[in-house]
């Protein structure tokens, strides 16, 4: 399964032909309506620019693959017959969203309504665990999700899994996951062979998240993320922006000072020396453990001094570090996601007046993300919906 | 006139109806074409998965409106009738490209085939001058470049030209063009009315010759160049990235030491006041003056220790901008374009070690660019000669 992260409606890349433009034409259709509905025929054919007729045979395709359903007459709210509402189902096919996380496992359900019907998480120290013994764990959790989605009348289509390290594009290998110990590690041997498999990190998945979901987000914005690292991931008119390999948006080791401290990347001064988790612990004088985030903020709001000013500084050195991105990338805004933003009262400040001081011209927004934490899991669910609503041939038979 | 900027057969945002799909398929013939020509009606057909009968038909259009010609019967290199070999047309539409520069005026006009037909050039001292002079000297060149091609058989399509400045996105308007002192001047007053018009930063038209004259250029890179300032432009799999406003690519004011000498963008140790002409100028203890270029690859070809250390701190501050960069986009390669190309063998070395020891992993090529200054030119006109690929139907009535 590939995940098309586009903000249109879908199915782009199918090839120009009559049977091509069928399976974009249902995908069109399926989109305005999850996008407007309930929805009459006449509704969807004025928005698409199709006429009646030829969205009503889409439309009962779609009825019969179990993808849209009636909801019965509209109101009778304007001139002329009554229109039956369509909407989509919500007993067809769900996306199921997996996070791997240093310190949890989570699962959940979405339907093709976007709603989150069923979700499971687990605490569990991930350090060092090999993948097999972790993804032993996520995939109980997983069949235990598929039960339930099968009570409440749903059909897996799929399964979407957010890692903390980078993901080879196309493929489901983690190469780099530090804060996990895994290298070089294909996910795919461990999982559920049943089901059709997407792997991407974190932040992109967060990324979309914010896309998809988030409050008013623009088509092109930087999506800041942070939990032990710093992530970045960029979406550019409505798209993700993975890089050639899918490393793009390491953010976390843009060069700050050039000669400051040693990075575990084998950099020098790399934000996240100024601006991770560890090195704001640090500065703050607080020992490492559990939910730090929380602590850090705990201690801010009663107004800690230490704290404060090392999460002045940390923003500082994100403000730094964001001059460079928005000055190569002209996004609309940043946006501050996970744990920045809980932390977002103490950082932006100093973040503001650091991009301020630096770039001419009306510069960005800074804002801060309404999803949080939850963004990386509900990314990957909604991944695989989108998928579903981008080309629903396959699963109209 | 919008350019396309992709590397894909075009049309792509064209309604998904019969016509929309008529037209596609114009465009996917004619690129097809334009880049494995000569090719007879079977060879298109196989190429692009249609049946010979549509592409005889769509065929038969293009020669109508003169964007295709036979060549008379193809060798009987196979079993078989022998088939007609078709080309782009050497007498249909043309591109008009021009470049404003900061010394010079240039114009060329390129033909479908991607042949430069006719070209000129005017040394004259834009800087000061208001947008309003300095176009109508251009304006001048472009009509006798005009009268050039209908001498030649060419029908001009449209007009592209290259600035030294911001280009608001989707718009005439340079925003921003510092080494001109121009400020929100919109181009469109004072050109000729009769030509559909595209305006774009030189940076983004050199990235764009790279893109589709280059040698072997991949579809993700970082095209880097320099004149007066430092410019770059992002290709994504096989698009420039623009970014929201027109603004991206500043790699110039990406930060590089956050508290060294302040710039004119009000940032402060921007890249630009390390490896910019000015900069690298006096650090080599020479005066501003005619193509300075030329005359530091001289100096440094001769062994001068100053320019070259000059040379080499400059590709070292090249080298932590671009590690930023590469660790936020992860292109395929950094390409050094305009000035740098020439100044390439003092400044890689430096640059190089930078990348190479602050990034971690298979990192990124650097690469020269085979173009080098006439990127900017070539590049403009070669935009409207894809945007006439893309869409033949704004020639075929």
């Amino acid at each position: 399964m590939e995940c098309d992260d586009s903000k249109q409606t879908g199915a782009g890349r199918l090839p120009d032909t009559q049977q091509g433009m069928r399976r974009r034409n249902l995908s069109r259709v399926l989109h305005t309506v999850a996008a407007d509905g309930p929805l009459s025929r006449a509704g969807v054919a004025s928005r698409i620019g199709l006429t009646r007729a030829a969205v009503s045979t889409l439309v009962d395709e779609l009825i019969r693959a179990g993808l849209l359903e009636e909801l019965g007459p509209e109101r009778p709210a304007r001139v002329g017959r009554p229109g039956s509402a369509l909407a989509v189902s919500a007993h067809g096919p769900a996306g199921i969203g997996a996070e791997v996380g240093v310190d949890h496992l989570a699962v959940c359900v979405v339907d093709l309504r976007g709603a989150v019907r069923a979700r499971a998480v687990r605490q569990v120290d991930n350090r060092a665990r090999t993948p097999k013994a972790v993804l032993a764990d996520l995939t109980a959790l997983v069949r235990q999700m598929v039960v339930e989605a099968g009570q409440e009348g749903l059909r897996p289509a799929g399964l979407a899994i957010a890692v903390p390290g980078l993901v080879a594009r196309g493929t489901h290998t983690v190469v780099r996951a530090p804060n996990l110990d895994w290298h070089d590690a294909d996910l795919s041997a461990w999982l559920p062979a049943e089901l059709p498999l997407a792997v991407d990190n974190e932040a992109n998945f967060g990324a979309l998240a914010e896309l998809w979901l988030g409050d008013a987000a623009p088509a092109d914005f930087l999506h800041v993320s942070a939990e032990i690292g710093i992530g970045a991931a960029l979406v550019v008119d409505g798209r993700l922006l993975r890089g050639s390999r899918g490393f793009a948006g390491e953010l976390g080791h843009v060069p700050v000072w050039p000669e400051g401290p040693e990075c575990a990347c084998g950099g020098r001064g790399c934000l996240e020396q100024y601006a991770g988790e560890e090195a704001v612990l640090r500065a703050a004088g607080l020992p490492p453990g559990a939910d730090r985030v929380a602590v850090l903020a705990e201690r801010a709001a009663a107004g800690d001094e230490q704290v404060r000013v090392a999460l002045r500084d940390a923003g500082a050195a994100l403000g730094i570090a964001l001059t460079g991105a928005v000055n190569l990338l002209d996004p609309r805004a940043v946006v501050l996601g996970g744990a920045l933003s809980r932390l977002a009262p103490w950082l932006v400040p100093s973040l503001e007046d650091e991009l301020g001081r630096r770039i001419a011209g009306p510069g960005c927004d800074v804002v801060v993300s309404s999803i949080g934490s939850e963004g990386p899991l509900l990314g990957a669910a909604h991944a695989v919906v989108r998928a579903v609503l981008d080309d629903p041939m396959g699963v109209v038979v």
